[in-house]
């Protein structure tokens, strides 16, 4: 593809000098850039699809950095990135690792927060805004986010503060109609009736609020898009653009396959199939799946409920095949506790599953609405533990989130078996809300179906025998704790090996026993250990002739650092984990 | 007084069979009693004489428990205690403890849950509505909420998830132009709008939903509340009812002084004056409007931030004096962490000042918009410790929520000079967000001026020397720590004492050092032990010769327990911790 106009853009300040004519091609190249790019490496591509036009245009108009762009999720953040300096991150495959996937202040003056969540920009954009007014300016603020970013409670809460700011503040409202899945709530029928009316319907979310509103009616046109940001720049008071784009533009199946092309992983432009394809191995995610499908058809009682992602926590089952028994509420996981605990208490047997990053949008609801009330409603949380991820979307809090709040029963499954037994008696008991971290690994299946009672809270189970050394192994890291057991053989030592099965609790009767014929106690968590599953062994032995290591990960937030680099910083390979219990036995010995 | 229809009534049925006068008579007596009762005990005074009316209209036209209210933070349901069977709690002064001043299933088959923290009422309702739904019952679900609760995000989230539901579920807007403090934000002046119209403005907040909208102008008119009722009974569909109250209703001063009357001390109802009064002394919340206020005046860009309660955070000096340099978001605590994280990324200084409780509803927002981005804002946490009050309202929890997030500096000062000094260090340093958790207690004052400099992280302060034993009181706890010094010094030991200053981090060389000539560390902290700050240095001795004992609250939820029982229950006297260590110790002889 020839790049005659992106070529000559290294700023967003080239931009401006261009035609009309030329910034029409510069969309052209820029679409063509991207969609061979996230075909090759994945990532979000039906999002940043629609938004090349409005970036052209807002850097058209307005003057990045001064006026500064915050952008919702940032996950259609890639035109503004291509437009402020970082275009060979897209357009040279050896520096396509150069940028991250959302905005981040340290690649570029033109980003303002690293972002990963939803719901956040009006908020962050108000705060920019209130900066501006204290220390004194006058540039413009502009916030950029989608029609699903709206359905969270932030988001709320920031226009509704914004409106009241009667200040420069500058909402771009990207509506394609789409969240992640399709959109659910009054909300969207408002949206709606305005793209249908052009903005005229009678009543108008935005306009109740007090903003000044704007409609763009096609958001894809970099001619009405610069008219409408003109006429609003520099206004003094705050305003709501809502302009309606096509999700996937420019891409015919990413136009009609919204979901399945909102983030990708790397295909071919061609034959449109997948890269890296190999056989499909079923997931946790999938054993959710089945599992719920089945139980669902047997007891109309049972629902599912999802913040948005449905088909990446185990409910893509429900979804295809319920309607009254799967709820998607939208990016509002707050209400989705709620709703939990209420489902529970009227009877109902509401199975609510997050990803791990995504719980932390609800701990005042798990405390307050569902653990004080001890309502039997069944929490998953997908995707806990270390990761090479986006900062954004670590999975490492949810132990110390959930675990420390009262009455909530948080368990960790190690096998198939396991996460089928727990899910089966969570949604059965009604004593307890109970909270399962599905493990976030490859499947383990032992072929020994498991008795669904964890009746009796706190009872650690002891799989191996042995003295000397105890490895007390939660849920996906159970299976390291295996493998140190094995190489501790290997130097004449006989572990002990437990699986704990429940992470907010600690079986005084099994640990006070490990006294007698041990002198060390480990414990593998995968998650940060500060306010996690180790520190409460640790305390439980503090006082007493035990020496205990915690294995986990250091409080520390990582942005896209390898697996592997990240198992050794923290000691979490088996060589590593064997030596140091070496060297604590040799400690001990040194004493004695 | 004399309550002739009142003493009839022991079930909402028995109100059914009266004549619109008894009703209107019924109100009277009831607002006699609230007045009387809550004057006497304290309690929320303003929000329930404003839902007298509504209530007894609410037990007239629907079928409780069957029908189900869900009443949001339930500060409002004095009458509907009344009203279910529990009046002798109101009418009579040695029953008034046998209930709370929430609502609370374990008093009542019609209270549904345990409710404190506001905005949660229509996620709960629309959870009872779809366990009716798949459970299969007809009930009405009826969820009651006060206009400053529409402010908070999960209000949003539950409005527009109810209106997309298609189902029977009423949600009653009790509009009294007020939350706890006065309203702020866009939604406001479209309520405002309303009720000036009658309900008849164009651009329509719930209308915009899809809810088919009800307006009662007068709120405190039983007729007209019945006879609206009466229509939306049985809807199968999300009705919003908006009605218009007066918030104090009856009592002429609560009418007038709607803030001050909101919770009230007893106060004697002929004089008006107080009844405990004594010597007014200054608390740790003067100091820090004081601090900021002087602050503020030096200093344009100082913004001081607030959910809904400036006075008891430390805001009412901001509050007074500045205009642009004070802001409540309203009972929007996500908004304001994320205002906050904006403003100090622009250049300003900001201080968002939070009770422990309510610090709850913003984790995410803490971690992703202000630590992950790692904004120089400074956050107060007031309240936070041990407390015999609301089960909804512990202090316990703050702890474990901040400490374990990455980047986030957490302090706890030890005296009126330390909190001013870390307050000032907080404020002017830009490498790290900063919270301190002002301190729960009477203030304590050494005169000796303390340097605001907190750079070097982590560092531990060694207050007394000594050796054997060493006490780490965190916080407010330093001075309980200074006791059990004292006391230790009696039985002929001479303990180290610390004042650790930093929640969020160990002095490693402090704790190695001690490892010399200490046999016994202890750490005393004021909240819950579970992922909190005592469990850090358990772990950091945890593979090290050095016995621990971690003072705090357990893991549970406890509800108006005495705070002498809580300590006694803890092991939280000097008298019990001397014992404790007086026994490590023995254990310690024995094994040598």
């Amino acid at each position: 593809m020839s790049l005659n106009i992106l070529n000559k853009i290294n700023n967003p300040r080239d931009l401006k000098i261009l035609s009309r004519e030329e910034l029409h091609t510069l969309s052209t190249e820029i679409r063509d850039v991207l969609i061979k790019r996230v075909s090759t490496t994945g990532g979000h591509f039906g999002p940043n699809l629609g938004m090349v036009e409005a970036t052209i245009a807002l850097h058209y108009v307005f003057n990045s950095p001064v006026d500064k762009f915050v952008y919702d999720v940032s996950h259609q953040s890639y035109t503004h990135k291509i437009l402020t300096g970082r275009k060979e991150a897209f357009t040279n495959p050896e520096k396509f690792k150069t940028v991250t996937g959302y905005t981040e202040p340290k690649e570029s003056e033109h980003d303002f927060f690293t972002v990963g969540h939803t719901s956040t920009s009006i908020s962050l954009a108000c705060g920019l805004a209130k900066g501006r007014d204290v220390v004194g300016g006058k540039e413009n603020i502009v916030a950029i986010i989608g029609d699903g970013s709206l359905s969270g409670g932030e988001a709320y809460e920031g226009l509704n503060n914004a409106a009241a700011s009667g200040k420069n503040i500058i909402i771009l409202v990207n509506d394609n109609d789409m969240s992640i899945a399709e959109n659910h709530g009054g909300l969207y029928q408002n949206l709606a009736l305005l793209r249908e009316t052009e903005g005229k319907a009678e009543h108008n979310f935005f306009k109740s609020f007090g903003f000044d509103y704007h409609f763009v009616k096609d958001g894809n046109d970099i001619d009405s898009l610069i008219e409408t940001f003109k006429k609003v720049k520099d206004t003094n008071h705050p305003v709501v653009i809502h302009m309606h784009t096509v999700k996937g533009k420019g891409y015919d199946d990413a136009e009609v396959n919204k979901e399945a092309f909102h983030w990708v992983m790397p295909f071919d432009l061609e034959t449109k199939s997948p890269l890296f394809s190999g056989e499909y191995v079923k997931s946790y995610g999938d054993i959710t799946s089945d599992f719920l499908v089945e139980k669902a058809r047997k007891d109309k009682s049972i629902v599912g409920i999802t913040a948005a992602t449905p088909n990446i926590v185990g409910l893509a089952g429900l979804r295809n095949e319920f309607k009254d028994q799967y709820v998607d509420v939208g990016i509002a996981e707050e209400h989705a506790i709620a709703l939990a605990s209420g489902i529970a208490k009227r009877g109902g047997k509401p199975v609510a599953s997050f990803i791990s990053s995504f719980i932390q949008r609800t701990y005042d609801q798990l405390s307050q609405d569902l653990a004080i009330n001890n309502n039997p409603a069944t929490i998953l949380v997908n995707w806990g533990g270390i990761s090479g991820g986006d900062v954004t979307h670590l999975g490492l809090f949810d132990i110390p989130l959930i675990s420390n709040i009262p009455n909530i029963v948080y368990l960790a499954p190690t096998t198939k078996e396991e996460h089928i037994a727990m899910m089966e008696w969570a949604i059965e008991q009604d004593n307890h809300p109970v909270a399962i971290r599905v493990p976030n690994m490859e499947v383990v299946s032992t072929g020994i179906e498991v008795e669904p009672n964890f009746d009796e809270l706190d009872k650690y189970v002891k799989v191996e025998e042995g003295s000397e050394v105890a490895i007390i192994g939660l849920g996906s890291f159970f299976h390291l704790g295996k493998k140190v057991a094995n190489r501790l053989k290997e130097i004449g030592i006989n572990a002990t090996l437990i699986n704990p099965r429940f992470i907010t609790g600690v079986d005084e009767e099994l640990l006070n026993e490990l006294q007698k014929d041990h002198k060390v106690v480990i414990t593998l968590e995968d998650g940060i250990l500060n306010g996690g599953f180790g520190e409460k062994i640790s305390r439980f032995y503090s006082d007493k002739n035990m020496r205990v290591l915690n294995f986990g990960a250091d409080k520390e937030f990582t942005d896209s650092v390898a697996l592997e680099v990240l198992y050794e910083r923290y000691h979490l390979t088996e060589k590593l984990i064997v030596a140091d219990i070496e060297k604590v036995l040799e400690d001990i010995k040194t004493l004695a």
